[in-house]
């Protein structure tokens, strides 16, 4: 299945799933959107903080239609399923959001770490949380993000154990993409950023860590949607976890040179 | 002061002290040197074992004079101290091999770390045996060796305590200097590697580790010294510790380009 299909089919009420293993080799996004009067400030505080919130794209307001990601997708039905949130609580899960779509509305594309995962997996790196057919482990952190506005918080990681001989491999690795969360952000130790224990993620699924491996963070997009989330905005909408936007760019094409081979 | 000048210097006998600090930006080499018979084996245990062993020249049989690192230097006069070893023992510290040399010595030139620790420092990340004004500290390790012929045993680290927001990027500046150790073997976590105590390293000095800081290990230049050593060769010239070859390139010369800014 081609974006375009997925995108399609989506749109038409036939696609509504978690995105992960649809599509390979493309770059899938997270969603955020919210009132004009709160654009400014959320785009300031994911420039500020780039790592757990790479912005790809801004559509609108007064358009919902993606330039770069997808030339001409529509950002009110393309996306598989929606989170629509009000006073900062979970108002309804749609497959579509023309209903609730205000003038105003400003979307935000964020990268996510499925394009680095492609770029470990093609490595050698073995993911775990893969193996086992799980979501990432995911913990909130005390790492401080720069606020702006309402904005502000702790940032969330997701974290994949990795073999000892691996972990400079994946720095390496996943630093070739600044876009989507690139380097980790910490490695090994996670009570030095205030996660109390692995076995208890904050979100998705523990995963099992073994004698050699050692547990590596990496920024994440959950980041944006926690800090949304707290901010406790009178209107939003987001992606439904997993149900991305599935864009026509490849993870290659965000690529820079390898460092070694 | 250039590198042909220190050089000039020590073969004339007026330069004899460890030459860290001098002619920064410069390539500093390892030495060993060891009769043609075993030679073999070593160039091959080097190219087996390339981040503890980066070979950066082979000079001999028959000749003493280097092309690639410093076209003409002469090895017998050029280093600013010599170890001569006799089965395995040290038989004396001299500041000419002259009077030793014999015609199957064949001379090893193998990377250091130096090169690498001027790009961390240049890149904001501090090192803290610079900073104490003291020698790296060392450790034997369990981390296999591919054996070769009588060279066989555990690789010696380096360990640098790095903070944790930096340690993604060390492994990123260190791995554009894969001829030279490249990034690091080992991340936190010393008792994985068969290290017991950080504060009693088995080369150099121990050094403060503080809260917020990671011990990062390095393949080490001392690996192919303790290895020879212990191979207990009839006979075997090496530098002593911290009296390097210093050649005429550069460590940017020796830099592949950076993956990230």
């Amino acid at each position: 299945m081609t974006p375009a299909e997925l995108r399609r089919l989506s749109a038409a009420g036939q696609f509504e799933r978690p995105t992960a293993g649809f599509c390979d080799g493309y770059v899938q996004a997270n969603l955020v959107a919210l009132p004009e009067r709160w654009a400014g400030d959320f785009e300031a505080f994911c420039r500020r903080n780039p790592k757990p919130c790479p912005l790809l794209e801004i559509v609108g307001p007064g358009t919902t239609r993606t330039r770069r990601l997808a030339p001409g997708a529509d950002l009110l039905h393309v996306v598989p399923r929606y989170r629509v949130w009000v006073d900062g609580a979970l108002r309804e899960e749609v497959p579509d959001i023309a209903r609730v779509y205000r003038p105003d509305l400003v979307f935000f594309l964020l990268g996510c770490s499925f394009s680095f995962e492609e770029a470990l997996l093609r490595a050698g790196i073995r993911l775990r949380h893969i193996e086992e057919q799980k979501n990432v482990s995911m913990y909130r952190t005390t790492i401080p993000l720069e606020p702006v506005g309402p904005f502000r918080g702790g940032m969330v990681v997701s974290m994949r154990p990795i073999h000892r001989t691996q972990v400079a491999r994946a720095c390496i690795i996943t630093a070739r993409y600044p876009e989507v969360h690139g380097e980790p952000v910490h490695i090994g130790y996670p009570e030095m950023i205030g996660i109390r224990d692995l076995a208890r993620p904050d979100y998705g699924d523990p995963v099992e860590i073994r004698a050699e491996e050692i547990p590596v963070f990496w920024a994440c997009g959950v980041t944006p949607q926690n800090v949304l989330l707290e901010a406790k905005l009178p209107f939003a909408v987001t992606h439904a976890p997993g149900y991305m936007f599935v864009s026509d760019l490849k993870n290659e094409d965000f690529a820079r040179q390898e460092v070694s081979p």
